[in-house]
């Protein structure tokens, strides 16, 4: 099944200044050789030592496809573990395909998605958290969700888990052997040691479980909703947000065709800001679908800013304005007591300091700022970051972002509760033994020493072809 | 100037398995092995071989940003002809990113658009037609094209001006001799065989000039105007044509927003197939103004298709649709006597033998096709092929796709007339060795001998960043 040779653009595709062509398998080297033709002369790759480039022609019988570099990386060497030929061409798109389709003539198939990786976990070059951290790494955006993808490829998670499972090993062999002397009534694992390590075990899983919450996050994007009327300066508060971190903002369509989310990174953390319709009370039917938007926007996100411009468009500061924020602002903690909100109020520049002495003692915690100014935005930041627990990540402990290895750390809790419920019952051996296995079995899951082809499909499916 | 050390992304942008980041100049790889680890222990790149490559992570201080294959390349053997240093990493845009920041961080610069080739001109690596035709060749969509541009940066066209520029530049000493023994009245140069030089150097450069009428509509497709009323079956048509080739059609924005233009590629050469109304009479003021347009894009093609449905919608074959058909016909024709025009007749499969006979006897030449039935589109390939003089592409002979090169060469044709001239009525020869040096100065701006800041600013400006 995985012994025939792959081929498949490695590369984004598009045009640029190079591409890179992968081939894996056993015949990589010798069909790459077939259509090579060095700039030396008679000089084959199969002769050249790994890790080795080479410059020259891909020649398709007489016609002259392409300069090119081709790197040369021999069993067991290599990216997949097979021999490995990679071929640095010009970005042409009409050249990578005529390689592409050179080679598939010649002997090799099309790569599925992410079946050079897949090699690599099948050939022992990586365990399975390993291999999918790498599609992570791909997609990580910020630094958080990158540190915690390089953490995992470079066997942080891996390590972890096959410590704890190296551990429960141990004394499932010895509450084995106690089963192969059952008639002599012996204990070899000693039940007050056994009792701590299961301990030990309880307090790494819900220490790993509870990272879900935040490593969840991190990888999606925090959620924030930012609850305003239309012309409150929600954009300019956004673009303010933006220029302290220097980072990107991309427009991507949200779920529903009227939402835009702006993804900005703030302290190395991915935040998605939902803009939303403000939440005054109308009679206009249309504005009351708005508000129910608006409150499921705030149900899904993590995090809730308020934003009052307190002067209202052309005027000036009045206990109307202020009593309608109060109004506001008490509708959002009712409907929603447990959500963090944050209330802002823009345009502090044009307050005097009586009004915003005035404003503070009227509305407790409100955060003052002017998006326009850029003042204050620090503050706000801070305020954010306040409520995602960073501390795991500060700590570089491991932080689990994977929902595939949540269900089975979860599933793993369960059965150690159910091993520890049985050692405090003084249960027997053989039914312990199933218990403490049916706890590696997850443990296995999770790193790929327990695996299946559906499973494996379905990992390597969300991988990009070429990797 | 171009001695500092510069770096850029040399893949597309976007997420793909890998990206690729090149660092070229004198601290290439001193600067890379700074922030480079070795899997193996201690092993820094400097010490490395040419073209060799090394597993490791990029770090930033403590901070690991990604696993990567690094390839060292040593002055000269490099694409630049100074130390280069490619690094393979994952291709996140973030770690993209990470990684040049890195480097600009610690003694990079960005790199301009094609630096990276400029410099290879620079050092002698590549002449600069050579130079341009590697933008060419990343831009090359088609066979034909392709073809072109990898026979120009492998020297074909270089070589082909070298030769002739070595013969003219003989003549000129010795000419130069006959002025430094002018009072002894000698001829070193024979007369009789630099007059057989001239007409051969006349004679290539004519055929290097004509040379861009075809080479410069290869590179950029060649227009094809189809007319024909919105419903008579021009998309079908376009997918007939299509079909035959497995190409790529892709829908660019034209010069006007309401022109759509398909590209197609038909043996191997670029079509772009413009989208025309019909041109038949109407009272109607818009329709007026769809004619105008129509007949502007005749005039922009190269080739004109009309395309007549002859049957009418829910119709049977009649005589005055053929009337019509005529009529249209003639218009074309009076319009632009000098332009090929095809006639093609759609929906054949609807008609009898005698209808068939009917049509092609009052519109002699017609070609009938159902596009739907794909008949007879071999045919309309072949005819449109037939306009394109594909004979110089065929016998591999160097073709001019540059405007720049165009514009040299008929300066150079021009002097050459002049040293003809010259020979013709005896001019002295201090005079007609003043000519010579200006064909040859022609000569030598394709190849880049004769250059300037500003031809060459010019020039790479059109490269991607990275090349």
């Amino acid at each position: 099944m995985h012994n025939d040779t792959i081929v498949a653009l490695a590369t984004p595709s598009g045009s640029g200044a190079i591409a890179v062509i992968r081939l894996s398998g056993a015949e990589a080297i010798s069909i790459a050789d077939a259509h090579f033709k060095s700039v030396k002369s008679d000089k084959s790759l199969r002769k050249q030592k790994t890790h080795t480039i080479h410059l020259g022609h891909i020649v398709d019988a007489t016609k002259t496809i392409d300069e090119v570099l081709v790197s040369v990386f021999k069993n067991p060497n290599s990216y997949t573990g097979e021999h490995v030929v990679e071929i640095s061409c010009h970005g042409s798109s009409y050249i990578q395909q005529e390689i592409i389709q050179l080679f598939l003539r010649n002997g090799c198939r099309m790569a599925t998605a992410g079946e050079f990786t897949l090699r690599a976990f099948l050939n022992g070059k990586l365990d399975l958290s390993q291999a999918e951290a790498v599609a992570d790494l791909i997609s990580s955006d910020n630094a958080a969700s990158h540190q915690i993808a390089i953490q995992q490829m470079r066997g942080g998670f891996s390590s972890e888990i096959a410590k704890l499972r190296e551990e429960l090993l141990n004394f499932a062999s010895l509450i084995e052997l106690e089963l192969d002397f059952a008639e002599e009534d012996v204990e070899f694992a000693d039940r007050t040691q056994f009792k701590q390590l299961i301990e030990r075990i309880t307090f790494v899983l819900k220490r790993l479980i509870d990272s879900f919450a935040v490593g969840n996050v991190i990888k999606n994007g925090i959620p924030i909703a930012i609850v305003g009327e239309p012309n409150v300066g929600k954009s300019t508060l956004l673009n303010a947000l933006l220029n302290e971190d220097r980072a990107i903002v991309s427009e991507i369509a949200g779920t529903t065709r009227d939402t835009i989310e702006d993804e900005i990174s703030i302290g190395g953390i991915g935040f998605r800001f939902i803009d939303t319709a403000g939440i005054r009370e109308t009679k206009d039917v249309v504005e009351s679908i708005g508000i129910k938007r608006t409150f499921e926007k705030i149900e899904q996100s993590q995090v809730t800013i308020y934003l009052s411009p307190l002067i209202p468009k052309g005027g000036i500061l009045n206990e109307e304005t202020i009593r309608l924020v109060k109004l506001d602002v008490e509708r959002i903690k009712n409907q929603f007591p447990l959500k963090p909100l944050i209330v802002v109020g823009n345009k502090k520049d044009l307050l005097s300091e009586s009004e915003i002495a005035m404003i503070q003692n009227q509305i407790p915690n409100i955060l003052l700022i002017s998006a326009k100014e850029k003042i204050g935005i620090d503050d706000l930041t801070n305020q954010l970051l306040s409520f995602i627990n960073t501390g795991a990540l500060r700590n570089n402990e491991t932080i689990v972002t994977n929902a595939r290895h949540y269900d089975a750390l979860n599933k793993a809790f369960e059965e150690i509760q159910k091993v520890k419920y049985g050692l405090e019952s003084d249960l027997s051996g053989d039914l312990l033994a199933i218990d403490i296995l049916q706890a590696l079995y997850h443990f296995g899951e999770i790193t790929g020493e327990i695996t299946n082809d559906d499973l494996l499909g379905n990992i390597f499916a969300n991988f990009c072809i070429g990797k």
